[in-house]
């Protein structure tokens, strides 16, 4: 491609709405632009590399034995309210009616066709394992869209989805998918974990992430110091920090601790060693409980896992924190002075707290909080459950090493549904014994525009992108310096050009007439991985400039090697 | 792919709700299912097919210069409001809401977003031409979707947008683009005609629709017997079918005819020759005109033109013809006893009408005509305009032949529309004398799903689908006789199929345990376009039976030829 038949469209100061580096790179390179609030036109640059993306994600969907197909982006409601999804989805749920006022939904997933197609479709065993995707443009209306693509409302995503006759056939297919993802983000060149992730409400007996690691990335990962253990923080298991209950050493003293409303206040006032704090915290339970609020106790420096907290029976989901209105009437304190001891209502403790000894808590009185408190001596133990997050440190739950946290962007889910959908939807077949049998239902998806902005959000410096290999939009650029004056630079760059697009390199040929810098600066911006630079100095001593995007080296090569240098260069 | 980890999904019965051929043919061959009215989902095979179209016209696309980008599907309301278009495009444009009651419209077609998406990154003359395409999913809410995906809501469409700095330059990527056209449905080996379009109300100075020619297509095709001409019959200029008006030869009379209300009863029932009739047909006139009705007179054997009269600026858009209640209160007379003489309102006479001597006419008295008019005499003949359609053996307006009409189904259109979308959104550049300068737009589409539908209606015979190569779903079918109790034929098959799909051919491997009848019934509904059949007996005489689908020819060939045969078979 020559620049000056391209809409290159970079931008030199990076525009102001534009929050994290990948959506500001993305718009100065030329890559997209935005239409309406989370909703972007993906300009040529940016489509090169989202078509890469998606085919390396095409090819090895197919390599794990799933089959293409291509589902309308517009769905009738009835199929949402077959699962219950309509209410769930909330207003993130797009809904219109047509010109006949018939209801229909934008999709923003499809587990609800595929299974409505499949219950039609498939009607024996023999027919099975099945694994359908497609990928096709989703949408969410989400609140407050931002971060350019990565957190946008129209999207591209690869939603597959497998059925299988028994558990046993959904782990395949389950473990299929993980290495197809592996492979694929293997070969985009990224640096990604795949990770435990939270099943949460739907069930399902098992579910993992996949987050390409990044400092600028929305979820905390767990991972342990001396295994493949990783999770997110969401899930990732606390286990207690002591074996056992230590025996007590200090008797329950009642303290007036009028200027101590939060843990911090009282370690510093006190001289207390945080470790030997609780947090208190009230929140709705839910039906299982015979009381509108239960309390959760953790460990004065640890925090609350609001996804474990969600997961119990015993709390209302979603989460919801008691208002002081409602804790004042309860136990007539305010929130910074509650703690089990005398307390008259349930409450759950979280696994370390379990094994502290020694502790202090609010006295549930204004300004009081006991000092010295031991479970079973001062107030009884009950039910003990993972409540916090992992902190880095923590001993891993896999039994070696500790805890580190990395930052990671989830790029993929996959998900073992069981027969959540397939139930409700009736989706059988025939088996073997020719009685009918509910499908076992995986699901996994991919975000493909947002593996575009994660990319970058990996692989960049001050000057701009740097692309892997692999999902570049151009291979290589070539820069002639001068050549609207020079006919010996001119010539070099067209041969050049033509040898290495017959050698089935792209080639970004910048043929424009612009002083050398401003393409040097536009070829790192857009990230092209080899630049070729073509001068009448370097020719004379029989050589052309080659320069890595990534390592910044520059290396004089002699002109005849040049091509086999580029593909020795190439990963 | 093996048919035994493939969703076939081919139906034996045709369903009830499905009008045309295509329609049948792409659910019984598994290619499409019916989500809801207009809205289809992809099977594998109908994808398969489906991709490969898109993919030739992508790189012929990308041959002609264009360059591809992706808008959204989702375009924000305000951006139709800008050309007026929003009003234009009625019910058929499917609006809603999102959560914040901001208004948004599914996308039909693209020209308001791409403008202004180039009027904020191009500004240069320097930056021309520029030629944007996109592959997207396109919404249309029509009113009765029908055929399958031949007319259906949601449907993929290949849209481009030329942008120039001046008619010559557009004339230029307009032409570039008709060879693109040409070349990719040349390579689809689909029997297709660019014809002549009718611009109509956009204006701008050229078009061309594309259509394969199959019976059952909706528009009709004029053709010279001896010249490249071919035109829309919207569009097929009508010439007069006399070189001058012959001088009178006959009296003006009046007659009762109070049996004939039609011209077939008056030429029946008075031994009239039909082409010395003439009809007058009373329409809403347009401003331009000092009344509310106009008339338009065509010769009896003649359809009027819609198109063409309601391009006419003397006549309403859109055309509305009078009611019975209206011409009554204007003539006293009915619809059947209309005539130009003694006639008080404007009218408009047809090229063929005006060069018609000794002619009958409704005398606008119910039961009466006048046989014998002459124009100049009887009454003056005023405005004379092309207002009918060609009929077979019309001289052809280029000059050259006779015409002969054949059915076609439109799958592209190129449209040279000039200033209209530019002048509108303000979409101008800097000129070479530094002036602002409008640009010239041209738009180019190809209706990618309905490619597939049309190629079924060209192409099929009463046992399926038959696919040029290039489209096919697969290039091969092995079809092994009773595999699984030969272990010769299973390995044979093995094999081949190995062979075949290292060889970079698309194979579609039987492996079901089926019978032979099924299977190659199945092969024939799919339109793999070859076959190879592996079986004991012919193995015995060291051949496999190859089948050709078009031909219906079957060869027996040396096990050791088969695949070198296969590749001398594929065009």
């Amino acid at each position: 491609m020559r620049t000056s038949k391209y809409l290159l469209s970079t931008l030199k100061e990076t525009p102001n709405d534009a929050e994290v580096v990948s959506h500001q790179l993305m718009l100065r390179a030329g890559m997209i632009r935005k239409l309406a609030s989370g909703l972007y036109t993906w300009l040529p640059t940016g489509l090169r590399v989202l078509r890469k993306v998606e085919t390396i994600i095409r090819q090895e969907i197919d390599n794990a034995g799933a089959i293409e197909t291509l589902m309308p982006v517009v769905q009738p409601f009835e199929l949402w309210e077959e699962t219950g999804r309509s209410e769930k989805m909330g207003p993130e749920l797009l809904r219109f009616t047509d010109r006949h006022t018939r209801p229909f939904v934008l999709s923003p997933t499809a587990e609800e066709v595929i299974t409505a197609l499949v219950r039609n479709e498939v009607s024996s065993y023999k027919q099975l394992p099945l694994n359908l995707y497609q990928i096709q443009t989703k949408f969410r209306d989400e609140r407050r869209p931002r971060f350019g693509v990565m957190r946008s409302r129209e999207f591209s995503m690869m939603d597959a989805y497998s059925f299988d006759i028994d558990k046993e056939g959904l782990q395949k297919s389950y473990d299929a998918m993980h290495d197809a993802y592996c492979k694929a983000f293997d070969r985009m060149g990224l640096d990604y974990r795949p990770v435990l992730a939270d099943s949460g409400a739907i069930g399902g007996s098992g579910s993992q992430e996949f987050h390409v690691l990044a400092e600028s990335g929305e979820d905390l990962i767990a991972f342990s110091t001396e295994s493949d253990y990783a999770a997110n923080i969401e899930k990732a298991e606390a286990v207690a920090l002591a074996a056992e209950l230590a025996a007590p050493t200090q008797e329950m003293t009642l303290v007036d601790t009028p200027n101590a409303k939060t843990i911090a206040e009282l370690v510093e006032q006190f001289e207390l060693p945080i470790e030997k704090t609780v947090k208190t915290l009230f929140v709705k339970a839910s039906d299982e409980v015979d009381a509108d609020i239960i309390a959760l106790i953790i460990r004065g420096d640890h925090e609350l896992n609001e996804v474990k907290a969600e997961n119990l029976k015993e709390v209302a989901s979603p989460l919801e924190m008691a208002s002081e209105e409602e804790i004042r009437a309860l136990v007539g304190a305010g929130p910074g002075s509650l703690g089990p001891v005398g307390l008259k209502l349930p409450f759950i403790v979280d696994r370390t707290v379990a094994v502290t000894s020694d502790f202090s808590a609010g006295a549930n009185v204004d300004g009081k909080h006991y000092f010295g408190i031991n479970w079973g001596r001062d107030v009884q133990l009950g039910q003990v459950e993972d409540l916090r997050n992992v902190v880095e440190g923590d001993p891993s739950p896999c039994g070696k090493g500790t805890i580190m946290l990395k930052r990671g962007i989830e790029v993929g889910h996959i998900f073992q549904l069981g027969t959540n959908y397939s139930e409700k939807m009736n989706c059988g077949v025939l088996g073997a014994d020719g009685k009918n049998v509910i499908l076992e239902m995986g699901c996994y998806g991919i975000g493909v525009t947002r593996v575009v902005a994660a990319a970058i959000e990996q692989n960049h410096d001050k000057y701009g992108i740097i692309w892997p290999d692999a999902i570049a939009p151009f291979q290589v650029a070539i820069v002639p310096m001068n050549m609207h004056k020079s006919e010996r630079v001119q010539e070099a760059a067209e041969k050049l050009y033509a040898e290495l697009t017959a050698a089935g390199i792209e080639v970004l040929f910048d043929d424009r007439k612009e002083r050398p810098g401003v393409m040097f600066s536009d070829m790192e911006l857009l990230g092209v991985p080899h630049t070729i630079v073509i001068g009448d100095r370097s020719m004379d001593e029989g050589n052309f400039e080659y320069k890595n995007r990534r390592t910044g080296d520059k290396t004089p090569v002699a002109m005849a090697d040049i091509v086999e240098h580029i593909k020795s260069q190439m990963s």
